[in-house]
């Protein structure tokens, strides 16, 4: 059997995630597509707008063959633990390859700067350490040691979101020496940040949810641009749960947590640095809402998405000591769902694999799955008792979802 | 001037609370009623109803002249040490006497006792030991442990919550060495655990609470039982603050602290004891509400208070080292309020005064204020933002009130 990985979000799922899934496995002639999700928290530091299982029962609706988990401890960091943590589930899994969307879509663009950096890997750190004492946020530091190193024959541009995720993907299959062989498609249409949705029936998951949060929850102005499947998937998410999860709903345990906290637990939490937890205490004491604690925190240096990572980690209580002895390679694999294509490979392939295969995570002790439970649990508590309740249990004996 | 200190938490200020104060000045020939008070958190681990504010301004038109603060530190502990606080604070302001309620209502039982268990300390504590080992709670155990001592002869009915509570008083005045003359007066009628109102003006403070927050807030079918200037308060602060406070408002919060801190830093909360954390982080997993945790968690062992103090100190996040060198006597004084003739004895006295007087606590640093800050913002945080706002910039800026 011929696997192609992805590594996704789904943030909620929506037509140009279909699009992807269905042009890895064209790009890649598989007879498979797995996709390592994130859980209930993002890379950008938030919550998921629908839970785990929603999103995978909206992944394997449409086109996905199985859903693994991308656990918190990676899935929460910036891009390139990220991709090493999700690289590692792919290989671990036994996929051919991994498939990523690019804007440059292009592979040979990311192999070139792949073997230009380690070539060069002395002077492009000093680059990049140049740059970030000169005060440049870190996704911005990076691009400009590419820069700075290429000495004006660009490569590959990396002031694309995506193109820096892809890279740091290739990256991690080299640095793992990784069986699985990457392709690239080019992505199309909506960019990532887009804030508002094109009549084309593709839109970023951004735009989407803030149609779905900010605009009063207007489900159908989403309907064009997201599978059927995904449409009723939220339709009655939102009936049984009440609410789409977002981050004012966390908010007060936020400041309930940094208001009653010592300011040395503060600066022991994950990505505290250089006073960073004094300025959150500042700030959060005038603070009514996340949007506008957010507002006032934001530097030059620190990127939104840096300090949203800090926020949520705080809210998680994951700190510096929990993340001390993190291995880049995952030490488990959660299947969160599968199809019949995807259960036959599974029960043909797990003899060879070599970490634990866990179907419930009670089943298994880890570090990792503490944290798990732990931002579940905070994931729930943005919800009233009963759906709290349903959300904690999901998370400690839910089975794999079998479609 | 002639000034007798009474000890009260007035939650809410009631009729009962008013002949207290009047019969207190009677019955000590006094000039002035000086009431130390419990501050947003009371001795049984609940917050107040109302703000400190609030019941300030209450006690101030019912016929007390100064209000003073007990903090946190005291104001949440079992009697010893809530006596202590108290006793402390009233002697360093210079009260000629301490006027408290009691269901023996002869001042001379609780001198004899005193003297009792002075000659017969030893023994005494032998006794506590032996029943607290037996699995008694503390309050059990202390009758107990008189009773045994006494050997029949019983000299003061200690099994009466307001006769322990004298006892403490009368005992910390003879340790602190204090001027004040200990003086007791009968309560009358309704008793502190009354659970119902009675038709004949007074009524127990829970009993009020209970009416108040379970049977549907009918602030009515509390007027005959609390003086006009009370009701008036209540109808205020229900329309301005939206709602009373009370430990349901403030459960989410404990609950994501219990469900997120490490199991250690939970056993390092001041008043965990015998593995009292991991029962609590047990028993919260399904609790939906805080009268649900409290009837699981409650055992033989551990009174209904016990448990509630220590969910509390939970909340504001009070550790074993924040109280480990809890000095008993109150490093200071803070007022909260006075009448005329309240302002002019504390002009005419200030200078004997030997501990910082203090009218706002943003003037004074002292580990102790951190707590009352950090315990005013859980207080705050049960409330929606603009009024967390309000009763957060209170705490930090309201100068005395002066009526």
């Amino acid at each position: 059997m011929n696997i192609t990985g992805i590594v996704v979000e789904y943030n909620p799922f929506h037509n140009g995630h279909a699009l992807h899934a269905s042009e890895s496995k064209k790009a890649t002639n598989a007879d498979l597509v797995v996709a390592v999700m994130s859980g209930n928290f993002l890379q950008r530091g938030e919550p998921a707008l629908v839970s785990k299982w929603s999103r995978t029962q909206m992944a394997l609706a449409s086109g996905v063959d199985i859903v693994l988990e991308l656990p918190y401890v990676f899935a929460t960091q910036h891009a390139e633990i990220f991709a090493e943590g999700a690289v590692s589930i792919l290989s671990a899994f036994g996929a051919n390859s991994l498939c990523f969307g690019s804007e440059a879509g292009d592979i040979q663009q990311f192999l070139r700067l792949t073997s230009f950096i380690n070539e060069n890997e002395t002077t492009y750190n000093s680059f990049l350490q140049e740059a970030l004492k000169e005060g440049y946020s870190y996704p911005k530091a990076l691009a400009m040691a590419f820069k700075r190193i290429e000495n004006s024959e660009q490569i590959l541009d990396l002031s694309e979101p995506n193109n820096i995720l892809g890279y740091h993907y290739v990256k991690a299959i080299f640095k793992q020496e990784s069986q699985m062989k990457p392709y690239t498609i080019q992505r199309t249409q909506a960019q990532y940040h887009d804030k508002t949705i094109s009549s084309l029936g593709i839109a970023s998951a951004t735009s989407i949810r803030e149609t779905l949060i900010k605009q009063g929850n207007t489900l159908e102005a989403v309907e064009h641009v997201v599978p059927a499947y995904t449409f009723n998937e939220l339709q009655s998410y939102k009936k049984n749960y009440t609410s789409f999860q977002h981050w004012e709903r966390l908010f007060p345990f936020l400041k309930y947590k940094v208001l009653t906290a010592t300011i040395e637990h503060l600066g022991n939490i994950y990505e505290a640095e250089e006073g960073m937890e004094n300025r959150l205490l500042d700030v959060i004491k005038e603070a009514s809402s996340f949007q506008e604690l957010m507002e006032k925190l934001k530097t030059k240096r620190y990127t939104w998405t840096r300090l949203q990572r800090f926020c949520l980690h705080t809210l998680t209580n994951t700190t510096k000591n929990d993340m001390k002895n993190l291995n880049l390679t995952c030490p488990y694999i959660r299947i969160l769902g599968m199809n019949n294509t995807g259960r036959e490979y599974v029960n043909h392939y797990k003899k060879k694999i070599d970490v634990p295969l866990i179907s419930t995570i009670s089943k298994l002790k880890h570090p990792f799955i503490e944290i798990e439970k732990r931002a579940t649990t905070c994931y729930a508590l943005g919800y009233d008792p009963i759906i709290q309740n349903k959300l904690m249990k999901e998370e400690y004996a839910h089975p794999p979802i079998l479609v």
